[in-house]
């Protein structure tokens, strides 16, 4: 199943893709925690007869608002230099193990959002990635047993402030700040089911910035693949029950002008769309 | 106020400090989120009447079991190098504006509960930190507005595996991993609210492992102030209420010995006493 959450004027409703254009409704199954549908019983087939019924409200694709598919994750877990050629493009040492990072929640943007530049930048970077949503509490998960903690996968495009990026590097400090804006983190659109994808590790991926292809990869190329992703990350750290670990980003990082429309595809996962603005929020203004 | 949360037999409850031997259960003025309780219109005056009357139930201090004093926090957000003589004895810069990481909230560790070293560490580094509870969604504030955004304090430890984090430093690799495990972030007792603190620039903090002094300083050596890191953090980052800033460490930073006890002391805010444990977690077993 494709799984989605939309906004509508009568709040967020979660919904499941019936083809290109149809999404269905799910209200009348529960409310729009997706992580916490999934738990609900026999759902394909209740799913099913909702489609089949009068009472199944259909939402046309296209002038749907989505909005990003985990609506509460405790916490968005990032893999740098997963891809050999972007460890490289950056001059950086392929690892040896993964490397992690965090992303706050707060700067998760729904698909069709725009992403805004932070006042001390002047450098939005694109960077497509296939991300994994955990199902249930997983702590020291062997690689053997890695999809028992897999719900699901959708798209994430790890933007950076690449400018802030490069001077944190420089001075050899962390680079949170230049990943951590509002906006930073457009994840979407659809939480897709595990039963979808047989191997995650050979999915290919691009971003296209305008209609220009930018990356272009196959998930074959990670350093390390998601089974093994998942057993050294919760070695030592809980991951909870919609939490989200992106797993890296291919070569071809740049970036996107202002105006510019991203589109970060990953195979049988979905396209996830998004705009870059580079105007400037003033400081001291209210949320 | 000096607001905790209580595990009881009968779950976690909201308490307040009355003196230093007593707690008052504050269940019958609401949940055990603190940040939703003190939104309550006129709670002292609410909490002296319950201490007066005969439904006020009494707590010892010295048996309580503390729990974390944020339910759920969206997000920590750590700075570092925030101190000049830590910066120092880091071999580090002196930052020229404040330098931010992430904790997630998998992390967070009541007060008198066992840090855990990860299998992949053998070295468990103090750091004794004020750490500031937002009250309010926050973005863009002005640095002479930001009181509008805290709602209080409390004390951080930000527990770091040394010598993960120092190969990251090594290898110009983000250092997120090393603080980031389970019970890597020690918080509590009490979130003190922001009318107790005059000056949260003025505070003596130091940390003493098996009452041995390591860490002895005050916040006014601060590189950048709380005014300070609460404008420039919430510049391009939504702050939401209940987020934690942990401020920085001061120098002295060291090992905690296996079955050792830390007490993390900021003045006026509280003491946070955790042990820790260097056993090693079974890889492969359940939570």
């Amino acid at each position: 199943m494709f799984l989605c959450r939309i906004r509508t004027d009568a709040g967020t409703v979660p919904a499941v893709r019936l083809d290109d254009e149809t999404l269905l409704d799910l209200s009348p199954l529960g409310g729009d925690d997706l992580v916490e549908l999934l738990q609900t019983p026999d759902l394909e087939a209740k799913v099913a007869a909702l489609a089949a019924s009068a009472a199944g409200v259909r939402i046309p694709v296209a002038s749907a608002r989505f909005d990003v598919p985990v609506a509460r994750p405790q916490k968005i877990v990032c893999v740098a230099l997963n891809y050999v050629a972007h460890a490289e493009e950056g001059a950086q040492a392929v690892p040896t193990e993964p490397v992690i990072f965090f992303k706050p929640p707060s700067s998760l943007l729904p698909h069709g959002e725009t992403v805004r530049c932070p006042a001390r930048s002047e450098r939005l970077d694109f960077e497509v990635e296939l991300a994994v949503v955990i199902g249930r509490r997983s702590r020291d998960v062997a690689v053997a047993d890695w999809r028992d903690a897999v719900l699901g996968y959708t798209v994430l495009n790890d933007m950076t402030a690449r400018d802030l990026q490069l001077v944190a590097i420089e001075k050899n400090q962390p680079w949170d700040h230049s990943k951590g804006f509002d906006t930073f983190a457009p994840c979407g659109p659809y939480l897709v089911t595990a039963d979808e994808i047989a191997d995650p590790g050979s999915l290919d991926l691009s971003l296209t910035t305008d209609g220009v292809v930018r990356q272009s990869s196959n998930t074959r190329y990670m350093v390390f693949g998601v089974p093994e992703l998942i057993s050294v990350i919760s070695a030592g750290i809980t991951l909870e029950p919609g939490d989200i670990i992106a797993t890296g980003t291919p070569s071809g990082i740049g970036k996107v002008d202002d105006g510019g429309t991203m589109v970060a595809t990953v195979e049988g996962v979905g396209s996830l769309v998004n705009t870059a603005a580079y105007e400037r929020a003033t400081v001291g203004a209210p949320v």
